[in-house]
């Protein structure tokens, strides 16, 4: 899918920091991309390209997936659902519990946006563990929505997050994978 | 600045929620503006008539900044720099400590994005008491920028926030104000 171009252009743009947030995490610093808008205009492009004509709705992932989910939904002109951290939204809403390494965490969506039916794109800038996008994509079956494709900047290959999605039968799509 | 049609289709959208996240605070739930492509359009258009020609960069704050504020960005082709939440950006950053009505809170910047004498606007979806835009604007002048201009969808005209950032000399818009 996406241009050799575009993805030389991402990996020059993105950087890596050794051992943050913690000692052995390789971590992908992905704010330059937001200075460079041609750049940014490039992955929404592409993003486009890959959901045009197969969803209803984008949800996008508190906080970075909704730096590029905002602009994909506008583009594909349909409705953006923001998944948010637990505590934010107000009710009516339904929350979603999943695992992270040390203990557990939540996330929340308004049950008042969604249309039994519709087909989702569930978007992030970054699929690791796929804990917090499989939660996402519960929270969007207990409302009777599909989730149809999955989208992400990176996925970080070795920690195996697609695994975690096969049930759901969905496509997905990395621009860019390490 | 904004046309009366703009501010009559966001009034009929934003849901008041009483009492919500505590007692006696009347929440304004933007989240229903993002399911409409078209009026999230028209607000992006209102947002860069404002700015057009003014700033050199937008400064967006976590985490519903984020949602207009990229938009904003992209449309005036200009860069567009995260101001996260303490504990989120890799080095190298700087933070800027503020008051809440208990506590305090923090938010930090990354020192390798902006360039001295950069005329900035500073985006946040909310003006309540300005104690976070203001510490934006800190951030933005600890490093030799300029806070240029302050853009926000709504103004809890009450809680006196633009008296916070009078100090900046600097133009502030908001969409609606309560």
């Amino acid at each position: 899918m996406a241009s050799s171009e575009l993805i030389h252009d991402l990996e020059k743009t993105i950087t890596n920091i050794p051992d943050f947030p913690i000692e052995g995490i390789q971590f992908k610093d992905i704010s330059p991309i937001f200075l460079q808008p041609k750049l940014y205009e490039a992955v929404i492009k592409d993003f486009v390209e890959f959901s045009k004509g197969k969803i209803d709705v984008v949800c996008g992932i508190e906080s970075r997936g909704y730096l590029f989910g905002i602009a994909i939904a506008v583009a594909l002109e349909v409705p953006f659902i923001l998944i948010r951290k637990k505590g934010k939204l107000p009710p009516p809403f339904i929350g979603q519990v999943y695992d992270l390494e040390y203990g557990t965490s939540e996330i929340e969506m308004k049950t008042d946006q969604l249309q039994k039916g519709q087909r989702v794109l569930i978007h992030d800038d970054l699929l690791a563990t796929g804990g917090t996008t499989e939660a996402a994509a519960k929270l969007v079956e207990k409302q009777g929505g599909v989730p149809a494709q999955f989208s992400f900047l990176i996925s970080l290959e070795e920690l195996n997050g697609s695994k975690k999605l096969e049930k759901f039968n969905a496509d997905i799509y990395s621009i860019l994978k390490y």
